[in-house]
């Protein structure tokens, strides 16, 4: 069956993540530059969370394009909290689809060192409804306690949860554009500060500063873009019934598999959201790719290390390639598109035909879900 | 000619403009619910210029979902600064073109009251560039200094421009959701408080709350989105060649045109963004509604007014139905669909069939034109 969408990648751009001297806006032209390789596009959409107030920069779809010497061409931002990065890739193929455009760049990034930790946790936290933040709940609270219920109904360990940010790590050595660079063992996983039981510092992902970019075009290039789907959820957690679950990705997989003309086994490499380790189980078995509650056993065999079954998070994924909370979404997509097209590096996946991103906004309340297919 | 666009506008909605109580979600949701009639969409866009600095609230577009019951369908917000409203609009008809969704409902708002004034000005001149910003440039400053040349140029006198306020505020008393319900006089202009030379209080538009909303459908509806247009500028003013055209206008007008196969002689009436007086000139003559230099002349013939040839700001404008920023481009929309309906109550032009609106982001460097045209 073929897809609904018929739009392309033909390149990408990205920005080393980590902690970084240049700007947000500098970031962001460094990504672009690269992805454009000297051409022009029909418009621009730029994901971005919150350059507001991590940067005191307003009206940053302009900034870019007066920077780029983009304009007079439209440029437009989209904000979706930490899914900013896959909406506005959502956004620039939508608009390709339309046939209003041609080709597009979509670039998405984060400046988030500029600000100190305190007031980076704050402005984060932000995107939790009032309500709930005022009892103190915080992202790494409510992904304790998916931990928590997820190890009492499966028999996860605490030790096997924490294989995630270990094959994590292992994969950002492989990536040279990644956060870190820095093999870690299960024990230092547990001997890390205890942040929200059972999650300890090495199960959440860093504050980092990072762009990605790519530019989709309806005249073909090396990487489909087949199908993408979007999904949202209430915003308090209260009002859900469970945690090891989030209607938010029900929604955006089925329609991505349903505009791709896809079924979850067809996917051989995966970029899962995992702003903490436990997230990357629930997540992958919510996309389809595990039965409920087994994506563990399936992680603890090795199937989803670089020479499994279904390699994820073969970037690092948020935990070791970093996480710019606007940007993630765009890494994802760098990723899957260096998979697809063999040029991955020394982290490889042989063979990988058929890619998927799955990006978190907020606390699982508004998700995206892209499907890339490599040209045969 | 036939549009390129075909897709139309089925209802809209839209709360009283000005100093609200309510929060800024209360008026999002409100226009929401008023535009969709008890029914739901496959899409919600939401357009926002900066809810995190105005109001404290991340990730609004999550949050209205969530209140609106809308959840799990998508949900995405679109930033373009004072432009954010009109780009949420072409984002969702875009989203619609597509043909991924069959009806999308595009909703934009601010609450701007909620800070004090100096610190709301503050949060508004963010959108210049840091650079021009140090030496004292505000959205006043740069408005006046244009104001002088389009003076020095054209023989417009301070009081000819006074009527541009006058005008607006008397079409804005006929108007039950707009901001202001008083005429003012030339004299009231000359005598209002000066704020950059020549512009006084009463040629500026006020700090203002409020929401408006529509639903945009590929199935038909009174209201056809013929057109639409976008263009950017750079956001330095100091790199531009003149003050009394915007690159920006040239190129939105442009494409809207093209994409509708009409022609500036086609628009019966037209909402311009007027956030300080001398603009209205400025951005009507860049739509190609009048010839360089001469809006002023049909203004004060009287061309401009309800009765007149071409009305101009019917709902009252930026400077009487109310400015919150980012929810301008919506209200905006709502006017030319309630006068393409002939819903305008006591401003209705009489047999107006196609409309235009304009709207600008930041100093004129992000600006969006769309063309509606009344069914038949």
């Amino acid at each position: 069956m073929a897809g609904l969408v018929d739009v392309y990648v033909s390149s990408i751009g990205m920005t080393h993540f980590g902690k970084r001297d240049e700007g947000l806006l500098e970031l962001l032209v460094q990504a672009s530059e690269e992805a454009l390789e000297g051409k022009h596009v029909d418009a621009l959409f730029v994901g971005c969370q919150n350059p507001e107030e991590f940067c005191g920069l307003a009206n940053i779809s302009t900034r870019l394009a007066s920077e780029l010497g983009h304009a007079p061409r439209p440029a437009m931002r989209i904000e979706n909290s930490s899914a900013s990065g896959s909406a506005a890739f959502m956004a620039g193929a939508i608009a390709v689809m339309s046939g209003l455009f041609e080709s597009v760049l979509v670039v998405a990034g984060e400046k988030m060192t500029g600000v100190d930790t305190p007031r980076a946790q704050k402005i984060l936290t932000e995107i939790l409804t009032p309500d709930e933040r005022s009892y103190g709940l915080t992202m790494a609270g409510l992904c304790g306690m998916i931990a928590r219920r997820y190890m009492h109904e499966t028999g996860l360990t605490r030790e096997d949860l924490a294989l995630i940010p270990v094959k994590n790590h292992h994969n950002a050595t492989l990536n040279p554009l990644a956060h870190f660079h820095k093999e870690i063992t299960v024990e230092d996983v547990l001997k890390s500060k205890m942040v929200a039981d059972p999650l300890r510092l090495y199960d959440c992902a860093p504050i980092s500063d990072g762009a990605a970019a790519a530019v989709i075009s309806s005249h073909g290039g090396d990487v489909e873009v087949a199908g993408f789907g979007h999904g949202t959820e209430t915003m308090a957690v209260v009002d859900r019934g469970t945690l090891l679950s989030f209607r938010a990705n029900i929604e955006a997989a089925r329609m991505a598999f349903h505009t791709a003309g896809l079924m979850p086994t067809d996917i051989n490499v995966a970029e899962i959201h995992e702003a903490f380790s436990i997230l990357e189980l629930v997540n992958s078995e919510d996309m389809g790719l595990f039965h409920r509650g087994e994506s563990w056993k399936a992680m603890k065999a090795g199937e989803t290390q670089l020479s499994g079954r279904l390699p994820i998070n073969t970037s690092g994924g948020h935990k070791a390639r970093g996480h710019p909370v606007g940007g993630s979404g765009m890494a994802q997509i760098c990723e899957i598109f260096l998979q697809l097209t063999g040029n991955a590096g020394k982290r490889q996946v042989d063979g990988a035909k058929v890619g998927l991103t799955h990006n978190m906004g907020g606390f699982a309340c508004n998700n995206i879900v892209t499907i890339l297919r490599g040209n045969p």
